[in-house]
């Protein structure tokens, strides 16, 4: 129950979050246990399992505080069960801990220095065409273009994550001619034209950039490989399957030119593209919220919907409790103590 | 029905073997029909679903005539059908023309010049555990051994196809280190590090080998590759599975050696190997068979079972009246002259 105290303490709230089960595409109950605890001061819309609450206070300036509400699936990790400091289950750490810290302030910080539009959405952790933020952005647009900073509360461990890198993957192919593997000369050996991929992969430099003192780090990987038709056939195809994760001082465009560079001469199709999104800390609301958590912040290293608002002219950055690397796993969880403190950055930025 | 008139016809008893279908593991109604045929002058065993009848005569020398009774399955290619000089149908080239000639033999030639040990057998379709000949080796070697020379009836369209390729299948593994795509520096890619495996392989020069006349061309390829996790995971294993198709002046030791020295520096593990087997052609009966067929050997560059009369030190060659490149393909079919010319090549070698 998400009562008026537990709304109160962000750690409560984690839990009692934590303890509505909604893995992807079962987000109805926390949807509607969002929607009714929110304030009527707040320009409440819901579009499906994604909520939007506004404040329409007449700042100058309105910021984004964005969380998503489902978690991957459930493996004997729910509910959640409490030792000391640490709070275990699916969803402690991605994201339930930011979400709650974002709902927290929509219903206890009743006058916050910029207009603040929190949004809490669906599917993220699904198909990229059911996420909610990106549903939102693609049907309402006008509900996000009129702020000028976000804040995504994915996990950081309390560190300012700016910014993402963009990410491509495409499927690099060779071609030959099946023949019996005992007459193997009149065939034409598709996996072993696939040398020279795996070699200029392997010989690869990749590229450090720093961006608004953030240091973001390439990386050009071969993620699957395969081919092959039985034992005793000259395979008659081999396909790479490659993915670049690219500083977000290129666009998408940029990136494909660069691996289709690398890989001259081989037939390649993208499969997948996402752009990265630049730190933008020259922002105002952005030097706030260092000012406000006191320490340097790094470059976000995985892809996050971040790079949903910088395509929409936001900059952003991801701070939250949880441990990123905790992520998705069985033993997921988040330290007590990190939500209070986190908690009690952004209410400082939101308030100072 | 194998009639009289039948078994005095390879064509017509190609035909009624084909019309009794035998897709491995179902050969029990053929190998029936087989045994209830052979003339009583024959000494008859029966192991499972082969057979084995040996001529008697006290001739100073013995061969084998064999042939599998079995076919790979139907593919909407059976029962037989006639147009013009073509016999198309399951097993009319893989190997039913053939077994068809030994058993028109063994039926209608009662004094061969050799003593002749027929042997029909099954399971030559499929894993090498099951198949008839090598179980018959196995556990009643005596009834072979006494040989000194095999002909497999097998598809060669009609020409003398002497000893076989060794084979060699060994796994060669890459690993590595999983992390996420986007911190790939914290990873080590199994993928690129099998770059080298392929390019030895690409680079690879095969060797041609004459062995009494016959040329040997071997080939060492990679025949599937597989690896990866996750589309945005480094992947911490990699497999490529080689083939190595040998010459039989090579042990199946020989061969292992060579492919470690080849693909030194990687996990190797052998998952398949079959000897090769010298043509052998210095033997009289061979001598003799090349007489009554006038035409010069060539090597045979699959693997086949002549290598199990290899491992029994009989030397041995293929001769056959089916097209070895339709084996296994749905518009598999024979052509009826060429069972004629075969059938009377046969018991001219063996009558002269």
């Amino acid at each position: 129950m998400l009562t008026r105290d537990v709304l109160a303490d962000p750690v409560a709230l984690t839990r009692a979050l934590v303890d509505i089960e909604s893995v992807s595409g079962n987000e109805a109950e926390i949807a509607d246990r969002v929607e009714e605890v929110l304030p009527t001061r707040l320009k409440i819309e819901r579009f499906g399992n994604t909520i939007v609450a506004r404040t329409e206070l007449g700042r100058p300036q309105r910021v984004v505080l964005a969380g998503h509400l489902d978690t991957v699936p459930l493996h004997d990790n729910w509910p959640s069960t409490v030792d000391g400091n640490i709070m275990h289950g699916c969803g402690t750490s991605d994201m339930k801990s930011g979400t709650a810290i974002a709902l927290h302030l929509a219903v206890t910080e009743p006058a916050p220095r910029h207009d603040v539009t929190y949004v809490f959405y669906d599917n993220e952790e699904v198909d990229s065409a059911l996420n909610g933020l990106r549903i939102l952005a693609d049907s309402h647009p006008q509900l996000l273009t009129d702020a000028s900073f976000a804040v995504l509360l994915e996990p950081t461990h309390g560190l300012v994550e700016a910014g993402c890198q963009g990410t491509l993957r495409v499927l690099a192919r060779t071609s030959g001619k099946r023949a019996h593997s005992a007459r193997s000369w009149l065939g034409e050996n598709a996996i072993h034209k696939a040398a020279p991929i795996l070699q200029r992969l392997q010989q690869y430099r990749e590229r450090l950039v720093t961006i608004d003192g953030c240091e973001f780090h390439e990386g050009l990987n071969a993620v699957r490989i395969s081919g092959g038709v039985a034992g005793n056939v000259i395979p008659d195809e081999c396909v790479v399957e490659v993915n670049f994760r690219f500083a977000p001082d290129r666009s998408e465009r940029d990136a494909q030119d660069h691996v289709r560079e690398v890989l001259d001469g081989f037939e390649l199709d993208v499969v997948d593209s996402a752009p990265g999104a630049l730190p933008g800390l020259d922002e105002r609301p952005a030097q706030e919220f260092l000012a406000a958590i006191g320490q340097p912040p790094r470059a976000k290293l995985g892809w996050t919907d971040v790079a949903r608002f910088a395509t929409l002219g936001i900059p952003g950055l991801n701070f939250g409790p949880g441990d990123p690397n905790l992520a998705h796993k069985q033993d997921e969880h988040v330290e007590i103590d990190k939500i209070r403190e986190c908690a009690v950055v952004v209410r400082r930025w939101l308030t100072a």
